[in-house]
């Protein structure tokens, strides 16, 4: 494990969400892999230029200035396999105001780290909010909390 | 990156993900660390406690014989710090049979790999399939894919 590694790869993916928020595209997808693997909301996604239109479809849904904040952020990094939790506060879009978790994979290759893997999801707790017949439906309802 | 440190990752999470098919509670946390967090379907869980609870509710929707199967199993390993891609059939539960996305991230601690996170997520279009009004909802609408 290494402290250094672990604030260079949460500085990575601060770099990557402050790129969304600017809406800087290229920015965006500077550090990802051209293998990316990307759970999405709506399906799995392979490969740099697949994940790039995902951003076409968030871009498309804006409805005033985005923000794409990260809060809770933490990393285990060793010296070329990292990974990163956080959860994202999302305003700007069409859906509203919304808080996802985050889970970025990275490694480092040719001397550099690369975003390899990311895995977004909205608790059922909010979609629950809005839909409280889905709370039965999916495993395990939730406690209380 | 390491070979056979991704293989050990491999087949951590394939221990784990057979425990829950069998329902071996202890099995199931046996390579669990204490300050796990798990970004679960309904809600965010940390600590093996909390954690341990969330199979109560899966066990408790259970139906019949449970299958927890990976496929797409892929790996990323350094020395000390590793993460497991996959996506996992499930079947007995209340719930039907339902394919998920699962990130596990893993650290070895005192020589030993445990699993220090967790990331479980629909993708939202099986969710449309089961309620269209659901996909408008989402962040950028799936495309065809």
């Amino acid at each position: 494990m290494s402290t250094a590694n672990e604030q260079t790869a949460i500085a990575i993916v601060r770099d990557f969400l402050d790129a969304v928020a600017r809406g800087d595209r290229k920015a965006i997808r500077a550090r990802h892999a051209d293998d990316i693997l990307m759970y999405d909301f709506p399906d799995t996604v392979r490969g740099i230029a697949e994940y790039d239109r995902t951003w076409d479809f968030f871009f498309n849904s804006q409805r005033g200035p985005i923000t794409f904040a990260p809060s809770q952020l933490e990393a285990s990094a060793g010296e070329d396999v990292a990974f990163v939790t956080c959860e994202v506060h999302c305003e700007g879009t069409k859906a509203g105001p919304l808080d996802f978790r985050l889970t970025v994979g990275l490694e480092k290759r040719g001397g550099d780290w690369v975003i390899a893997h990311e895995h977004h999801s909205l608790p059922a707790r909010n979609e629950a909010v809005v839909m409280p017949e889905k709370r039965e439906g999916l495993l395990g309802s939730a406690p209380s909390h």
